[in-house]
């Protein structure tokens, strides 16, 4: 498609801007393990992102109010470290370990590939982290982000339709004039049901060496690139 | 006060970060005039913001649920154009006109200061301003904000105490962890009632040659400054 339409790009950030696995894969093996997190931490990653979709089902079904993602994390950290025999950390220390989120590591064209984006379009995030986790991760790995929403300011989680909505009325665009940039073909279906424009990002190893899914485009998404500078070329900018 | 314990800045927009009157002079008498609005600018200028506190004092005493500022703008816009005897506009041309407010340009140190501060601190807009007007204002200005917070976020005006603190708890911070920037004695106020500590930033000119209200710093705020590059300095920034 032509892009001339497109004003703003909305972007996922787990798997698709910052590699969670591997970043708390590393910070538990150089930091925890001697902290006494003594796990298999590519499973102990997964397991506490395994509980990540059914706690945000809550919110979304209406069976619970609106919770934002830390503290979804704390709650689902507490099951992990007992699931996995962890026990004898402090208080203090599982808020800490629960921040890890906020120190998720970008791929390796992230921030050049943002900056470049960011000279032709607005570049907001649309991802299900609450707003501290998202300016903290981006403070801290130098993310240009012009704007940041998603959940806690739609109040509520993707892929519910106004998690969408939302974000694109708060930037006081229409849908259409909205790129939605992700890792994961079930977020870029559900941002096309109400209007948005999609931009799938391959991101092979958010998962590990095996990884099952999203390994390609499975939709005819208006863009598929291979990294951001990829996409930045792909939309013309310099 | 030492600055330690000081993680965040939340700056006051309007006559703080942007020379809003004398913006929309300029605008107005280089592009409206020719296009029908042949008034006396800083006169009309003046009748427009003079509604802005009356509108917005009617969601903050819960007469009116949560509009957004473009929204009373537009309400506002239309009021003046009246009382000043312009008619003849379309409302392309009025929602053009009204959007003015996200084209006000910054006073001359204010794109300095907030990068020498944002290299020490988180800094973020709470302001009265939406979303979209803020991350376009901040677009064609070049302000780096880590993030855009307010009166959208909060669903609630300034100086109702939820503006202050749904915007420090947006950012996972205690107030006495933020630092409210303000041209404002009355938002400074306001915001230390909350806990935040108060930086007061002379904006002589704010009203024209001839103000009458903040002239000075009239309370004990933690800073008083004369500019954010004099705020940079007074806080350590490089």
């Amino acid at each position: 498609m032509n892009s001339d339409s497109i004003k703003a790009l909305v972007f996922d950030v787990f798997g698709t801007v910052v590699d969670w696995r591997g970043s708390i894969i590393r910070e538990g093996e150089s930091t925890w393990r001697a902290r006494g997190v003594d796990v298999d931490w590519p499973a102990f990653a997964d397991a506490w992102r395994g509980l990540y979709q059914p706690a945000m089902a809550r919110v979304r079904s209406g069976n619970r109010g609106f919770v934002k993602l830390d503290d979804l994390h704390r709650e689902n950290l507490e099951q992990v470290l007992t699931d996995f025999g962890v026990s004898g950390l402090s208080d203090t220390d599982k808020d800490e370990l629960n921040r890890i989120w906020h120190r998720l590591d970008p791929w390796p064209d992230t921030v050049a590939g943002l900056n470049r984006l960011k000279s032709k379009f607005i570049i907001a995030t649309l991802s299900n982290g609450n707003i501290s986790l998202i300016v903290n991760m981006a403070k801290r790995a130098k993310l240009p982000w012009d704007c940041v929403l998603g959940s806690e300011v739609s109040r509520q989680y993707k892929p519910h339709p106004e998690a969408y909505l939302n974000s694109v009325a708060a930037l006081g665009l229409q849908p259409q004039q909205c790129l939605m940039v992700a890792a994961h073909n079930n977020d870029l279906l559900a941002a096309g049901e109400q209007g948005l424009n999609r931009a799938f990002v391959l991101r092979i190893g958010e998962h590990g060496e095996h990884q099952g899914t999203d390994t390609k485009a499975e939709h005819a998404f208006e863009f598929v690139a291979e990294s951001f500078t990829d996409l930045a070329d792909q939309l013309g900018c310099a």
